[in-house]
């Protein structure tokens, strides 16, 4: 990559401001990030950090039309939204529209119907956030050596490249995945763990006050306490967005429960270790 | 503590090797340790530490009735056989039988019925334990700063006290509790995290090769995966003497899946994420 990079990143908390800042520190004056937001304080901040050629809300951005590149790293709810406002813009050449979600078939499904053919479009799914959330927690280099899975696209294989060949420059290890798989793995690997998190920390607040918690709580329960520290408003639409394959998983969950309570009350360790294994 | 102390370890797992190891390295010449284990190669392991003044089976050992205190810390299903032969040893002296068993009504309803009057119980629990087992893991230094509680007792003060500063010349903080509040508490803080942890790892094994797993899982899955290594073993005898607390806590799980799975229906975010609050 030579020339000079213009990208544009929309939605700039944990992830889209730790990407700005990732490029930044990679590319330096090679590259001209767009910072864009829909949240006054958020830019504020992303103006304070100098990580942005401008920053601006989508309508009112003036360099946007600049971009090769928009990376969209909003909550999923927004992108179909999104996806119709830049569909408006003239912008000065074809550009490439990728995203950071973390489910891939409602957002290619959305990007196939609502993007202008004009537009290609590269899905993909880093993983790597955290429970923090936000532009104050970026973190430069998060992306190092963590995966990113580029799953649904409709682009030349050019700008697939050119989006797999960014993700690789910062770092990550990139594969290639169909939407529909994603979100099956996704749901049992990523989705039902903090489903289980906020399912144990609400229902542990019903019957222990804080005190007992924190006097109480071991290794195992801390671990569990992380991971429900979560954005409830980010995993609410995280779930909603992958609900058919996470009903699926809540089912298959629930008859192991029921299961384990029968052969708890058996009163035997051979079935109970049984069914611990199977 | 001036005179020397005379102790005996039953059980040298994860648990009983680092009791052993922090207590030696503590007191020194100041103790003598009798390690006591049912399973010949981990006596060999034992004997090869020279942590010990003897290494034995409980029957043969011949140091075991000099012993002023007993540390049961085998698996939570051998307790009450120990305790029914702990009370046909002809110690030299009064002693205290104390465990270091995750479970605590049980343990002490059979400590009341089993263990001759002679002898002082008091029932305590580190929350020390890791996904790690046996002897060879054992890690010097292991209780300190972490919590260690104390319930169920039938024992002087003298000997409470004698217990309780043991544990607290090991880093340790002690607390007390009654036998059936902490067996109430654990079942939420700690049976339920490794009950959901063995549960996730049982229904993505059915649906996932390892191959995805290692490729896929994120951070928070390995935090799952880390907990369900834990011995299927030893958690079916935790899971079965706290069977009551645990039962009731998975009923209530099931009951936060269930509503989740109609949240979830609804499509709508805000029901989602009121649910993952409640």
């Amino acid at each position: 990559m030579k020339k000079k990079i213009h990208i544009s990143i929309v939605g700039l908390g944990h992830i889209g401001g730790s990407l700005a800042a990732s490029l930044k520190k990679n590319y330096g004056s090679k590259i001209s990030i767009v910072g864009i937001d829909k949240n006054r304080s958020v830019l504020n901040k992303a103006k304070s950090s100098k990580l942005f050629d401008e920053v601006a809300t989508l309508k009112k951005s003036q360099q946007v039309i600049n971009s090769e590149i928009v990376f969209i790293s909003s909550g999923i709810q927004s992108i179909p939204e999104l996806f119709l406002q830049l569909g408006k813009i003239n912008f000065k050449e074809k550009i490439i529209v990728t995203d950071v979600g973390s489910v891939k078939t409602e957002i290619f499904t959305a990007a196939l119907k609502l993007l202008p053919e004009t537009i290609d479009f590269v899905g993909a799914h880093p993983i790597a956030g955290t429970e923090k959330i936000g532009f104050d927690n970026l973190v430069e280099g998060l992306f190092k050596d963590k995966p990113v899975f580029i799953s649904g696209t409709r682009a030349s294989k050019k700008s697939i490249n050119f989006i797999s060949d960014l993700w690789k420059s910062l770092g990550a290890n990139v594969f290639f995945v169909s939407p529909e798989k994603h979100d099956k793995i996704f749901a049992l690997l990523s989705h039902m763990p903090h489903v289980l998190a906020f399912g144990l920390k609400s229902t542990t607040n019903k019957k222990l006050s804080v005190k007992e918690i924190v006097k109480y709580g071991g290794t195992s329960y801390k671990d569990y306490s992380r991971i429900s520290k979560s954005s409830d408003d980010l995993w609410s639409e995280i779930f909603l967005s992958n609900r058919k394959n996470l009903i699926s998983g809540i089912k298959d969950f629930k008859k192991f429960l029921d299961k384990l309570e029968k052969a708890l009350k058996t009163s035997s360790k051979d079935n109970v270790k049984k069914h611990l294994k199977s």
